[in-house]
């Protein structure tokens, strides 16, 4: 069994009235969930019929479908290929989906269970695609085979663009990492695959008409065309948009190295940390030439509707500092150089429009003068999108979406598109808000640890965009994440098995025990803590491999650590099992730094993790002496608690890039500490917080 | 540092006289090795230059080096584009391999380093490359950074074809995990991609001239030619040729769902278990039409010189069914099935040879009337390839390298090609024995599981293929197995991350150590033995997902009991460290049945490995009970070794295809106890097998 039972305790969201809240590891959590009596068994008779419309999207979806429920099972399960009625799963889609997936496109489906066979229909694949995984995300594993629990879903999304974007501008991402990701997208019903393609770190598609873009623009590392085609085609199988953004008139240093002759700045370029900072020069006539078979190329290359040009973080230093640019700008009228971009956005929106392109950009695009079918893309937050939406813009939400941040799932899960300044828009400008996007950054990332920054956090976004607004419980939002964490491991994803890897090669040795343990209970720094420790300039080649790189942003331990100590306390500490497993954790904490410090002795690498190895241990050892305490009944002498919170305090400072997720729960064990005001304990000279004694 | 005390220990290996052997964790081992004093330090201010000749691949194998060198220690390290004298690492080769790598080619590298740089020179790229998979295997984790020990090296390959056979016929493997296993072979110096793309089960590569081949002779997993032309380029930048089998006129079905007219026997056939058998037709004219297409087309598309046609296990039951073949046969006067292969084999012969290709087939193609320049590859063994080189014929042996029989490292490590019948032959013979082949056969692989099944063993059989035929101390090649192991997964292979998610998803909980400590100490049954034990015929689409599927051929806490057990006894029972680590391992094992218990009664597919759990447990508790008495110097009764021998021998049978790795030792305990005769324990009557007294 796949602990239900955790799962129903936890789950308290609130559906549509009348209907019983379902008790089912789905994320993202359907729209209408209602559930029957019984289950419907799986075994070898298993098979699936499609009725009605078929295409070959349809039919690898089902093979995949099949292939993904044998391998769960272990059991041989084939598609049937025949029309049959007495097959378990019927599949009915209408009609097909655009040859070009289209935003909007219908995605509901309705699934329907029961005791005997199970019925999947949908407007058109795009549905079937979402229902299967809604079906296989159902399977249980029992005593006595495989089943599923009857139950009626009727479910569509909230928004139509539920996006992620991945950078691999600053650091390449191989194709096969890509589709691996592609896969995990769709396993939680997310339908665009944003490509932030260049940027001043490297330009990563090969350019037919222009090869020194990805010649001179990379270090040899982009995709091919044909990689390209073969991407595409594998997203449309499983649903998924793929977007192409090429960030222009900034964060463009890339096609200078190849093309000086676009930058505002005479002079040459290369592929390297600092180097002349210049923007790309929108007065000259060649610049719109050159962009017009450039997106001529790419906007064949990928045939979304959508062409997102970057189009933020604008320094207009380059412009100033011009002449001939000034010049320009005072005889067309150009006041200021948000102005100037404005001119460039214009042109270039005509050049897009001509390739029939629809112009996507970040929050600076923002210009009352454009066409109102642009879409805007919001880092900046609800206020900004609200206020494109007034204007009559589209526009989607990345502000609180950016997964580089290394913020905790619950942080995520809390930002809604429609909340802030976008809640009091009239229901017209609401309709113009399509969604959101998941934002992973590649200032830090590689291949090896790229997984581990997405997953399983992005799944819990991808529930915000789905699923109904009111579906907002964090215990069940969990619960649900660590099942689906595991899914995607099973469907080749890497967010937990790249650690045993990286920390061998970074010990040394054999018995890693005691850096896991450690690993286990820390995350890197928040927000943009890492790039302000960077000593010097940042530089993209540094090779990130340091337990910073491992470590998960949000440390699974630790908040399993968390709930314990609540679950103890709110006991009132008679919670005799909840005890004994923080003793076990604390234990092994206190422990550890004897074990690890060898390690971090012999290896030049983990020299930097030994005060917060041993920042452990103390934490450890305090909140044993709290437990201790809680377990006799008595308080503890405030000087004692004074002196316990001093070290979980200094525990708290970041080290090596990293924070140990656990100090808090212990902070309130030491706290809880001081209930009993006349302990029986000895009591000690020393000042009291009197804060602590309320507790 | 990477445990290299206890290779230094280990290391016995004998070397050219007047060398001292090395104390290095290099796999294979080189020719020759010379240790200096000193180290050289690699800091920050490494760097390399390229002097002489240079181009693309050496060029791209730089720039592998150097990323892998900076992953590695954590250090921004960069290729100098510049000839600098003042190079950490210079590199010379003479000139370029050629554009298509040849058989034969000159392989050789030297490596100098010393205290105040190194030096890399090879005739060409090829042995540049081979050098810096050296290079990087020398390089040691240390309290102040990362070195590189002095060192002379010396070396070439003992054979010119190391190869890999993949079956993808049986089971489609991706291209990313084909390329992370090339990465795999380049790392061990293997040079040789044998890609066996069809068999009955599969057509594996699109053919334009025969599109119905891939279309209708696979489930839709096939290799686009783009994907291939990309799989050959990564190959050849790594120094690996890749060789394409298609094997025919027998395990060819796959190709007969679209071109049925090719069959001896008329009919329709289709891609699935059992189903009319039946072989090529070699008496009709348009076969050897579609052949000379089909070998024009896939002889472009790869360029090796080598061309596999299989022609293994032919039976010729289809040619006596059909009276036109008969009556071929009687007119042409071919005796036999075997004369009528021999006919197909030469007609094929001059077809490849029409297009440049070298033939290379299985034994059974071997004929005397054949031209002497084809190639044999025996799966029979070192006398039919001594007996071919005998008749002129150039051989390479996968007898005792096939990968999928399950056996240990040592006893692929064992087989030499040039042993056995080879040993006799004369210096002009033997020098047609051109090396050997692993083979990773793919009834029972999928792209989750085969890496597990690759390495690291593979790295045993590289190592027997490169290195001086006098490299064979076992305990040497696996404390270097253990190291190189590693090394292999931070290249991004996943024979040891892949089981994990496996366990996970069979047992649907997520604490599941106690299925992990029973997975850590059980193998696969060995050779053909889960063939043997399938009810009903065999069926390839079966999931491949029960604990067999996970573990490893190999169990290392097998090997690693067994030898802390020997340590033990050899100490006279004296060695209080290998004592404690005995008692610990075998306390988990008692104990683990407990805990394993509840996952697998709520797994359907755990039910099986419950009698295989539960006499871990017994052997677990007999080993300590047998410790007992050797801790207290007293000898067991008769009675009780019979009982406990009984326990372990019961404990040694097959379950669930599986066997435990662990009862051999232990019996070895349990016979020890017999040794002190006149013992202080209680005696118990019953019989006693004299043969436990004598120990």
């Amino acid at each position: 069994m796949r602990t239900p039972i955790a799962v129903l305790l936890l789950m308290v969201a609130t559906f549509a009235a009348g209907q019983a809240p379902p008790q089912l590891n789905l994320m993202p959590m359907p729209s209408r969930v209602q559930l029957g009596t019984g289950h419907l068994l799986i075994n070898q008779s298993f098979s699936v019929a499609v009725s009605g419309y078929r295409d070959g999207t349809l039919e690898r979806g089902v093979q995949r479908f099949v292939a993904d429920l044998s391998h769960r099972t272990g059991m041989r399960l084939y598609s049937t290929a025949a029309k049959g009625v007495a097959a378990t799963l019927v599949i009915q889609a209408q009609h097909g989906s655009e040859s070009v997936e289209k935003l909007g496109e219908d995605e509901s489906y309705e699934l329907t269970i029961s005791e005997s066979g199970a019925k999947l229909t949908a407007t058109n694949p795009l549905g079937i695609l979402h229902g299967l995984q809604t079906f296989l995300q159902l399977v249980e594993t029992s005593t006595d085979g495989f089943s599923i629990p009857a139950v009626t879903i009727k479910d569509q999304p909230r928004f139509a663009w539920r996006g992620l974007l991945i950078d691999m501008g600053r650091h390449y991402i191989p194709v096969d990492v890509l589709e691996r990701n592609i896969d995990g997208m769709a396993a939680v019903k997310m339908n665009v695959l944003h490509l932030h393609l260049s940027d001043d770190e490297g330009f990563r598609v090969e350019s037919k008409q222009f090869p020194k873009l990805h010649e001179m623009g990379s270090d040899g590392q982009y995709y091919t065309q044909g990689e390209i085609k073969t991407l595409v085609a594998y997203a449309r199988d499983r649903g998924i948009r793929v977007m192409p953004e090429f960030d222009i008139p900034a964060h463009s240093r890339s096609w200078f190295v190849g093309y000086p002759e676009l930058a505002s700045t005479p002079g040459t370029y290369k592929i390297e940390p600092g180097g002349v900072y210049t923007v790309m020069d929108p007065t000259q006539e060649r610049t719109y030439k050159f962009l017009d078979k450039f997106v001529d190329e790419m906007g064949k290359l990928f045939p979304d509707a959508y062409f997102h040009i970057g189009g933020d973080e604008v320094n207009g230093k380059p412009w100033d500092d011009n002449p001939k640019i000034q010049a320009f700008m005072h005889s067309h009228g150009l006041k200021n150089n948000q102005d100037l971009q404005a001119y460039f956005n214009h042109h270039l929106e005509k050049i897009l429009s001509k390739h029939h392109k629809t112009m996507v950009g970040w929050d600076e695009i923002l210009r009352p003068d454009l066409p109102k079918n642009i879409v805007v893309q919001s880092w900046r937050g609800q206020e900004s999108l609200a206020a494109a939406a007034k204007q009559g813009f589209s526009g989607m939400l990345s502000f609180g979406y950016y997964l580089d941040l290394m913020w905790p799932a619950s942080q995520h899960y809390a930002v809604d598109p429609m909340s802030g300044a976008a809640a009091s828009l009239s229901p017209e400008e609401k309709n113009r808000i399509l969604g959101g996007e998941a934002c992973m950054w590649g200032e830090w990332i590689s291949p090896e640890d790229m997984d581990s920054r997405i997953w399983p956090r992005t799944a819990a976004i991808a529930e915000r965009l789905w699923s109904p607004q009111e579906v907002q419980d964090i215990n069940s939002m969990y619960a649900r994440l660590d099942e689906v964490s595991w899914r995607l491991e099973w469907l080749g994803l890497r967010h937990r098995s790249h650690e045993d890897p990286m920390l061998h090669r970074m010990a040394g040795v054999e018995d890693i025990s005691a850096l896991r343990s450690l690993a286990d209970v820390v995350e890197p720094v928040k927000d943009y803590a890492r790039f302000e420790n960077v000593k010097g300039a940042w530089d993209f080649r540094a090779p990130l491999n340091r337990l910073i790189d491992v470590a998960n942003p949000e440390s699974e331990t630790g908040r399993h650590f968390q709930s314990l100590v609540q679950k103890y306390i709110q006991s009132d500490y008679q919670d005799h099992d909840a005890e004994a497993q923080i003793r076990a954790l604390l234990s092994t904490w206190r422990d550890n730094d004897s074990k690890l410090k060898p390690l971090i002795q012999q290896s030049f690498l983990l020299h930097e993790i030994a005060p917060l190895s041993e920042a452990l241990s103390n934490v450890g050892s305090a909140g044993l002496a709290a437990m201790d305490y809680l377990d006799k009944s008595e308080a503890s002498p405030g000087s004692w608690r004074a002196q316990q919170l001093a070290i979980a305090d200094t525990a708290k400072a970041p080290q090596a890039d990293l924070l140990l997720a656990v100090v808090q729960p212990v902070k309130q064990l030491i706290e809880a500490t001081a209930r009993h005001t006349t302990g029986t304990g000895p009591t000690h000279e020393g000042t009291v917080n009197p804060d602590n004694r309320v507790h």
